[in-house]
């Protein structure tokens, strides 16, 4: 993959032994040095590699991170929150070394408040957990990102998926967090309040900050009443443009449509071998709809009637919940039944967000590219939102193989920022993107950021080297 | 009023003679000393008096802005953004003297993208002016604080209003900004893209910052479809809780109202009086509901269902345009109703919002400790969101009466407090709230913002004295 900033590297801080003692000390064998959980702790859904970190601690509670962060102040060592490994551009390498704090014991449910829609968590609950233990009170927390994630790395990656086009992200979707900052103090921001007007926005400084700027340990997120009624569609297109085209239409429209995903024919071909389906291998669009039985029937016949209009055919309605969750199923699969459709290889995945109006350019000139090289992809796309992910399957063994991919993706990106849109809709900026992120925000904005940073964490041990190699 | 710290008139900067001259220089007439001007831009909607600025510059362009600002640097000359004056918490004083920046000028819209559903416009275009551009291409902006406030000054102070509980504050409807630094840089936050997680959310750090970060020069706001059908209706309740009572419900089943509006009784018989209206005097909802035909039916009949159980009657419906406009125009007037109904009288408002269950028990000790110590009042509120404000209407000849009303008005935010929500739901922190920030986040939070205020304008001279007071 592209060579992160040397810099980095040459900045490895090592765990000293004295801290090392002091873990142990408090942590027992909650402070690990072993290879495997080093290991295991130094990866992430990325294909970068790197060398682990130092040592992991695993935190069971809030004064515990405390403990560790002021710890790490004393000694200069680097901390890396560490929720459940599921991110994607590098966000858990330990690129200075240092140690990996596992927050994925905090792990209760704090409270759930019905009556205001709301929930607090710990940073280690996933997104399922939540969903399966607020089911039964008629309540659901929509944020999707395919992955069971953990709500504090959700929140730290400023994540999104399926249902955001209904529903936001994780920006609109965090009323206040709690947060230990680099010097071990606990800082709360937010309220339970649906809304306020008091001060800097720290909540939605935090969300998408990527463990730089301190370790998230409690969360109050919106939840919603569940859908009376929640029906899904499939529905197939003469190409790539027509299903954005429609896509366009039911936007415009102001249809509340809750899920619009677009897969084009490799995805399907992929996950039909993968879920044995019998999909028509044509580009797709996958939707969802909430709302009451009355609500639903009438958005479904407004789409219905664009997706006509749009050349698309075939329409076809899963009502009942395991033929929805069949769909949903291979969809979340679509990453993974790709995968198989070549033996080998590995995947480099695209992030892109366009606005709408500029999305099927942006998918139609990424795919002539992609075609003109020869490498196998796939598609995949939360287009009602303009954000699609491409899927380059390459072959590991051919260095060429990834450097085509990568310029590919480089220029990809490079279209994204140009039509008005951002190098990343949700994965993050990580490791990988961090020369896209110069491209795209301007050297004022980082230098702005990076500002924030210094003041935040002036001795840069907050999981360094992410967004941007430090300061300069 | 509560006396802001003295420590910012301590520090009051005069505007040197030569960066004068330099103004006047390059400006002509457009840098004005007399004092009219300076009074005029010296004070907004709140009852605090201060001395005004020393000068005040009409800017034409985003570049005259970035010379103000460096040349204010060189010369450590405090700069406070003016938009049209219409904020309430006196964010527009200047409490250390220096120079009042008046956007107003900046008012071209810059961009319409009827197809993304985006517009980018200089900050001094109005709301309204916005909405008569856009209403011709089936577009309208929501966010409705009642006054005809300029988009720049909405964006700096979060603002939201009647619209929110459906389509969110400026918060969720600011996609980008462009902002002029302390020291006279342009800065680009965001793109066009729906979504991204492309680094520290810098938009959403400058929305609410009250202009104590830098200048907003444009901005890029969501729009939305003009719903297809709109229907308002009032309905009375036997009592506040029961009108609370109604709201929680219609929120908890997810009914997708675009506004939902309370006024008591003193409320009601001022715009009575003011607007000619024969609406009884008992607790009211103001509600409105957006969607298609069918969608719009549906709604109004699960809240009529709703509003009878708790009690509500003579639900009467407004479906003309110029019947809802008769009764918004009617709550956009409670203020000023209500300040005829006591001849010479000035308004105390209050601006709380807390988690909704606590919304009946938060108005209710209010209205009990107001009762008690005898001042007339109304109510009015966002109660979908659970933001209420209460206004206590003093003689300002009676130096008691403020007493009384800044007691009653610290122990509703306190409360508010206590009951998980914050001081501000949309007014900003500005200069008379700056005890109950502290109070609400704690003081550690205030001193993170502080550390961003240092970080993003180390000469504090970006509107200096607001939100806190310098830094410690």
């Amino acid at each position: 993959m592209n060579a992160p900033d040397p810099l980095n590297f040459a900045a490895r801080r090592a765990l000293p032994e004295a801290m090392l003692e002091a873990l142990r000390q408090r942590f027992g064998d909650r402070c690990s040095t072993a290879l495997a959980v080093r290991e295991q702790h130094g990866r992430d859904e990325s294909p970068i590699d790197m060398p682990p970190p130092d040592a992991v601690l695993f935190a069971e509670s809030e004064d515990e991170v405390c403990f560790v962060l002021a710890l790490a102040s004393e000694h200069r060592v680097p901390v890396i929150p560490y929720g459940v490994g599921s991110s994607l551009e590098g966000h858990l390498l330990a690129v200075q070394g240092g140690l990996s704090l596992d927050v994925s014991r905090l792990n209760r449910i704090l409270s759930i408040n019905a009556e205001d829609l709301t929930v607090t968590v710990q940073p280690g609950v996933t997104r399922q957990q939540l969903n399966n233990e607020i089911r039964h009170q008629g309540l659901f927390f929509p944020i999707d990102p395919g992955a069971d994630a953990s709500l504090g790395g959700m929140a730290a990656t400023r994540a999104s998926g399926t249902n955001a086009v209904r529903y936001g992200t994780m920006r609109e979707n965090v009323l206040g967090l709690a947060v230990v900052t680099a010097c071990g103090e606990r800082v709360r921001t937010g309220s339970r309040a649906r809304k306020s007007s008091a001060g800097y926005d720290l909540t939605r400084l935090f969300v998408g900050s990527e463990g730089t700027l301190g370790v998230i340990t409690e969360l109050t997120l919106r939840l919603y009443p569940l859908p009376e009624a929640v029906s899904a569609a499939v529905c197939f297109f003469p190409s790539i443009d027509a299903a954005v085209q429609a896509t366009i239409q039911i936007i415009q429209m102001g249809v509340p449509i809750a899920r619009c995903e677009l897969l084009d024919a490799h995805a399907i071909r992929a996950v039909n071998a993968h879920d044995k389906l019998g999909l028509r291998e044509a580009p797709m669009l996958l939707m969802e709809f909430h709302g009451s039985p009355a609500g639903v029937a009438e958005q479904a016949q407004t789409v219905q009637e664009i997706a006509r209009d749009c050349g698309g055919e075939d329409f076809d309605w899963a009502t009942t919940p395991e033929a929805r969750s069949r769909l949903w199923t291979a969809r979340h699969h679509a990453y993974l039944s790709a995968l198989q459709t070549r033996p080998g290889c590995r995947c480099v995945t695209t992030d892109t967000c366009v606005p709408i109006s500029r999305l099927a350019q942006s998918i139609n000139e990424s795919v002539c590219e992609v075609e003109e090289a020869g490498i196998p992809y796939f598609i995949v796309g939360h287009v009602g939102d303009g954000n699609f992910h491409l899927g380059y399957l390459i072959d590991p063994l051919q260095p060429a193989e990834r450097e085509t991919a990568e310029r590919l993706s480089a220029q990809m990106v490079a279209r994204a920022i140009r039509l008005g849109g951002t190098c990343t809709g949700e994965h993050g900026i990580g490791l990988h993107k961090q020369a896209f992120l110069i491209e795209e925000a301007g050297e004022p904005a980082v230098a702005m950021m990076r500002s924030l940073k210094a003041a935040l964490d002036p001795l840069n041990i907050m999981n360094p080297g992410k967004i941007f190699s430090g300061p300069r």
